[in-house]
């Protein structure tokens, strides 16, 4: 067995009418369908859209991480 | 019809006792008062107050971005 | 009395499998536990771990900031 | 006459399907408009928004500076 | 009485033949003619004009903030 | 319908003899070949290749961000 | 052929309980495996796993540069 | 003796309603009663609170390092 | 058993004549004289100091994260 | 011959009344006058001076580099 | 005679036992020795030496630009 | 005697076949052929050319500081 692992991290956006939480939720649930190793997230940026005057998407910009199998 | 449009981006700070969303939510509600075109918003610094050893409110600095009316 | 003061700032990891703002609220908590003038904080970044496809801790890393005694 | 000015900066977004440097032309008419003092602008981002794999529009955020009156 | 309160913050430029204070302090002094309810200013970029190899003026770029009336 | 959607960002680098701007749509001409939903881009760097003191490349590196399909 | 090229960069972690140079030699190696264009890479970010008071691993976060085929 | 030496950072806001260089002169004393070997400090932000349209106090947070005993 | 913990950062410069890993590892060795539950460490600036034309010393400013006990 | 270069960047500000790229090539001429080995540029900043309401000068401010003669 | 003219950048170092502008004004000074078109300054960062638990040294770091000679 | 320096940075790029450290110590040994008065460097970027799956050339940009003669 290696002593050590490689990462890859990809950057996605994940968004929600309810919450920024909710937000980083959904897109790691997204990530999730087609990377198995997910070990960690880091947010990025912090975005929205307005429609009359409310808070309409909450948009989470986001690096997330994970092992690179065999690596 | 113009092909191009101008925004401008003004930058405040909301505020909540209750969560750094419902601090964003505060902000744009106060914003939607006075600017009818809000289309966007983008988290800049996230503190907060402490009194007496609890959270006493979220403070969110956030640009908020709209259309200048006809352009 | 002296007519300015001195503060102090920390920098602390706070974590929470529920969200972001109770990963604040806990650091500060833990904080209050050992400093009796917490003034405020200011997030300096948001991360989490993921187990199985599922966010299991958020980790907010905060400055937190209190005034130093008889400063 | 006072031997020092104040000067103030707004930060806009101009568009142009054009090109980067007409998205800056764009913003400086537009601000024109309505202030007569502008001395000079800074670029702070540059993004765009693709339609149908082509660059719809150039969109540059910037902040635009101005002395202020009597100042 | 709401819970909670909205500020904005303007970005302006203070100059001072004198020093950088000065050009703090001009700059808000300047801001106080119209604006009543300045809070705090935080300084973004120091710099400064030269002529003849003397410092002629020297340039404060900060953020002023302000609670919204009101709000 | 799902009231949400995933966006990923990938970061390309494009390139032209011509101008900045030409790179730009180079690069997304050459990402629009194989992803077929792409929205936005932002520029990170300007670079170039300097030949016999002629810019002989302009390189553009950028984000260029696109949902994921059925997400 | 084409007078201009593009290039993607990926981010990665690479590993290693030697060295900071070690880990950046593991990643591209393991990139290697299934990219062979690869043109440069830039570090990130240096951090590190402690172990009972000694450094366990370096971790190198780095974008890794390489040429889009036949771009 | 060693070859090398071990130094450790500290974040503090010194606070004057004189000046800049007040507010660090006033951290560094503060720092002073009870750490012996300061070295050095490095200004972080510059800020002030604003009282009826007047600088009520300058403050200045920066890091302050010094050596380790015996390291 | 508590579902979270709450971690702190210090920033320390570890010096070596030798290498800048080197310099990590001597200043993760003396921060272990004190705190016994290091956990990460992260590099923020490498500089050095360079005596008749030779690198004297590497100086590595680093974070370094550990759990507070009991939290 | 050496199996290593070492190369120097110079930090220079290009203008053009015409284009954000005709000010690069202007500060890129103007370095080749007495500079014979440059080899990239990198953008700093783009700024630009404005005088009745029109862009009249573009501004960039961009890091030349190039190699040191037998290095 | 030409529609643009060339600047240049170099940054320098700037020390004063009384005040942080007093080490701008020295480094200018020091400039003005070598280079006569110094236009401009801009600082970087502001450092400076402890002994004795006193501002020995405040250390201004700035970029000083000036007009290249018949650019 | 003055009791004020001056010193200047100037920003080099060293590289080397075999480490990080080894570029950073070839830089130094090319600036001290010409600059005598070297007090200091601090890294500013970390990169590097890779050939075939392997780091051809480990390249780091850094400031190099030394006193002004006679400052």
């Amino acid at each position: 067995m290696s002593d050590h692992h490689t990462y890859k991290t990809i950057e996605v956006v994940g968004s929600s009418p309810q919450s920024t939480d909710d937000a980083i939720r959904n897109a790691i649930h997204e990530c999730a369908k087609t990377i198995h190793n997910i070990n960690w997230f880091e947010v990025v940026e912090t975005r929205g859209h307005v429609v009359d005057g409310e808070v309409a998407h909450f948009q989470v910009t986001m690096k997330v991480g994970f092992r690179i199998d065999n690596s």
